[in-house]
């Protein structure tokens, strides 16, 4: 009889602890009241028996009730939305960076071509997210700094995973092409204002199909992505053609991948074949107030461009170092029958002075969210981090002549929460464009994400 | 005293449950215990009617709490949030459509009139709206594809009702004119993947003010709605003219509608007037990644038109048909004198091959969203639907000279989830403009609205 | 003994209450049950405090998880979600304002002058806002009227009032430069349609950062603003010249503030320095759909500009008067080493005939929502009030030739919920630019904010 009691009173705890568990904790005290009913007999063996199994009901129709109810969640500065069962997931959110940039250079010839002191808002984007009936995905965001562009735009379904050995996720719409750590970077977590030079290469969002993979492996994690890519969303071609067309694919592998160790290697290929629709290679000297590109092609016809690239990273408690190679091979410029051969490089290295690390996603191949030991206004000081790039492009082969450009940047991180970050940079641009006398660039940011 | 007992059960069985029902469900345990104990002698009929009082206040203040509270609801793939009395209610949500098409015609004479192969973001919104103090309602949706547009932007108020026999909603701002079935059907639900030829004189949405009614009738019900409006609110016109007004009216009438069945009539009228302000009437091949357009009556002046247009559709378990004809009357075309009569119809047939049916609302002549009868990646295979449509439009008359254009469309429709849609169509476009040769059009969607 | 059992029973009333108060309220039926069964001898006394310890527990944990749960708001018509601990906030929502007007004057020389009747969405605006981590603060908001426009984008600290006596909070980003009453009285709030023309004047929105404060004194308060700005988010320069630079700050000083009683006096300077950027003032005759601007400086250059604000408002019941001083000195323009001061100045009345009082804010020296007594729908006739205004602005000085323009306003306002406002305006303009003929306009605005 002991034993049964105990089973009872398990039950009823159970009961009442799922009664209450949706807002508050437990309630151990009614599974007590009936075991001390009990003992001294103002309820007898059989009434306990039938209190237990009618507790028993309501924990069932309880835990099932709970199941419905949508939990809202705010902590972590994220207002995110889920159903009890995790089948539906909703977020909605965006991201605020704003700049201002001091330009210091020796006047140019062309006085129009001078560098201006400015602020801007870089980034001021909205986005919604979600996940319906448990495989399907979505995300529409938007950006309205400048003239305003559709970021994010897809579908994205997971459920092929009870099928297929390893995860296959399909995606179709407007997001980003594989290829290149630090372009499949966010914005929120670059270590720099800028991504580098030879992020003029990078394809970034167009609109396609692909699959992406993932899984462990040694002490770490891969990952795989390929797909079909058409043109971006603003490229709209009235002018007869077919819009330019590309086959894109992505490996990563990093043998060790754990919270404050990281071994990263990547490769990326791009092929796009053109009809008529024109190409154009260039990059602001890594401050985006910049109002002119000491590199550029200009704008040019080409058959088709191959492009590849390969990735190397590494975290090592508050050291990082981070490295990419990008070529890009263009054939038949301006229906000359001559080839260009353009390249780019960047290497880099950061110190978390307070001590964190920078945080990577085997599953993505990239890096993601530093969340500072201390947050600013809660006693704490935030996450410091020290950072210094070398980059690198070279615009000018064969029948292009797009100059090249040797940049080199300073910059400090202060990350006052998770979710906001103020930096500061400093650039030393040096380019064999003669139009421009080369600038020394200081510029902050500060930047929230929502 | 027996049924003094059960009568305080009773109130706290009501008691508990309402206590409980917030999250978790009922309480039969609290009032099995209370009458137990009482059995038992443990409590006395007073000490049992005391409690029994107790529970019945806490019952009375846990439904008032109840009503105070927001409901917040994932499930069916939208986010909503409601108050507890229902008087406040708000939606996010928003739409992503994804094509992209491939066109096969002979070349034109004029090349940058070929077509191009492409993809785009058809539509990509975001839209907030709500329902606050009961009676007042709004709604604001943006799309972001293509150069953006404000779409729904209206207060609405629905408070008339309690002086009036039917119901008579007032709205003013901008939205969809009462004119034509496929226009007021949303975009999420139409069957093919663009509008049909005649769409091309469907008003859409402009600023303006009107009352909206709607009742039953016979097995089914009827609605009315008429309004006043000015231009769109991109016609931003700063040439010293008035904007052009319309008054516009739309009745429609199913004597069936049930959820299987379902005929539907009706009719709708517009005049506009015209103070130098331009007008044009021109339609794309039913695919909107073209680049050009073979109807076209290019920018014209008139005093006024008069619009009038026929519809019926008729819903037979997993049949569907559904055909209209719009025509347009324009009066003094170019200050020439002469007239121009305009005119197009469509119609079309389609199948539920999986049995659904498609979801008619006769409270606004118009239909809805079809929930598939398994869902995709829960065990489902989603909904089927095969479909095929004529449409005519001729917009050459007196003095205009838009060519005519007869397209025909077979299209077939996945429905992955209620939301989540996959539509290919293939169109075969035949016009009379010698400009261009006519194009065959393979095209796919995917969607989804949130 | 007495004692301890009635301690007990609070501490079980608390227990149960913070048990239920999540979603219901209160239990003191619980308590009462321990109580009777204590009395009745069905448990002893070591038994009753076990099961008090217990019931405390309880307490405790669900008192903490109440903690971390996210309350939503609906009610007021907004959509807040908040933690439990109030340290993460979220809000997201907009308004709409949709206007209508009807010019009258007689033709203009050139027709392409004459003014037009027309209307337009005014606002059409989606916001997300919130509080992170306490301290930290956030906006942005975006107006999809006309061409699209970044408003809020800021990012807000207020964790210094740990370290100072009077609360210190620093913005950065895109926001209203503390200059000029009626434009730091949000538009879902001004008494007309548009604010008074030396609104012309006002500096509204730049990227900057700044500090401000607030305090108690007498009878009401006071608030301080300071801050740098550069140029607003839409003044792209690709001139080769900096940004224009500004410094400015505000001080208001209300020595009674409370909810039916307000005086208010207020001053506020902006030195503004060009580097060849240009400047314009003009202004529409108060009249957002006007298609041209009577008083125009049209574009010129200038080395800088000194302008200073007067304000004074005051509050009595349902009446209240509000003016405005706004000179703005420029110097040398167009690079003639002439100087120009320009000015503009209003005052109004307004009477809230149902009896409200305009609602003032101390802490930000402006005024803010008026709430009706009764609200329509509700049984409610909302609030009504009357208004009037003379207005006046001088746009010619020295070299500058922009005219002069006197405006009345009379404005009848119906506020049927706290955020519904429905407006009428009937302006007399009266300009000496000999282009025009004066028009009279009726304009009516419907609004809603969420």
């Amino acid at each position: 009889m002991k034993r049964k009691m105990q089973r009872a009173a398990q039950i009823l705890a159970l009961g009442s602890a799922a009664l209450m568990s949706s807002n508050a904790v437990a309630g151990l005290s009614n599974e007590q009241l009936l075991n001390i009913l009990l003992e001294n007999g103002a309820i007898n063996q059989a009434q306990h028996d039938e209190l237990t199994k009618l507790a028993q009901e309501d924990s069932e129709a309880a835990q099932k009730k709970l199941a419905d109810e949508v939990k809202v969640s705010v902590k972590g500065g994220q207002l995110k939305f889920k159903s009890g069962d995790d089948e539906f997931k909703f977020q909605v959110g965006g991201r605020i960076m704003v700049d201002t940039a001091w330009y210091n250079a020796d006047d140019n010839v062309d006085p129009s071509l001078d560098w201006g002191n400015g602020t801007e808002l870089r980034r001021a984007r909205l986005f919604m997210k979600g996940t319906v009936w448990n495989n399907w995905h979505f995300k529409l965001q938007y950006d309205f700094a400048g003239d305003g562009e559709i970021k994010d735009a897809f579908i994205k379904y997971t459920g092929l995973k009870q099928y297929t050995d390893i995860p296959l996720d399909i995606i179709v719409g407007n997001y980003k092409e594989p290829f290149s750590l630090e372009e499949l970077t966010s914005s929120k977590y670059i270590t720099f204002m800028e991504r580098a030079l030879p992020n003029a290469f990078a394809p970034g969002r167009n609109i396609g199909v692909g699959l992406n993979s993932y899984g462990n492996v040694l002490n770490g994690g891969w990952s795989a992505a390929a797909g079909w890519f058409t043109d971006g969303v603003d490229n709209e071609n009235d002018d007869g053609n077919n819009e330019s067309n590309a086959v894109a694919g992505r490996l990563t592998f990093a043998p060790i991948a754990n919270k404050t160790e990281v071994v990263h290697f990547g490769g990326a290929v791009e092929y796009r074949n053109y009809d008529d629709s024109t190409i154009r290679f260039r990059s602001r000297p890594e401050a985006h107030t910049a109002e002119h590109r000491m590199v550029d092609t200009k704008s040019f016809l080409a058959q088709d461009t191959l492009k590849w690239g390969l990735e190397a990273a590494g975290v090592y408690g508050p050291f990082s170092v981070q490295g990419e190679y990008i070529q890009t091979n263009v054939t038949d410029v301006n229906r000359t029958g001559r080839d260009a051969d353009l390249y780019g490089w960047y290497a880099y290295g950061s110190w978390f002075i307070t001590g964190e690390s920078r945080n990577y996603s085997a599953k993505k191949g990239a890096f993601g969210r530093v969340k500072p030991k201390g947050i600013v206004g809660k006693g704490g000081w935030g996450a410091w981090e020290l950072a210094g790039r070398y980059s690198s492009i070279d615009l000018t082969d064969g029948p292009l002549n797009g100059f090249k450009e040797n940049d080199i940047t300073i910059g400090l991180n202060w990350y006052a929460t998770p979710t906001i970050r103020f930096m500061a940079n400093y650039v030393i641009a040096d380019s064999d464009n003669p139009k421009f006398n080369d600038p020394d660039i200081f510029q902050l940011r500060g930047q929230i994400d929502f």
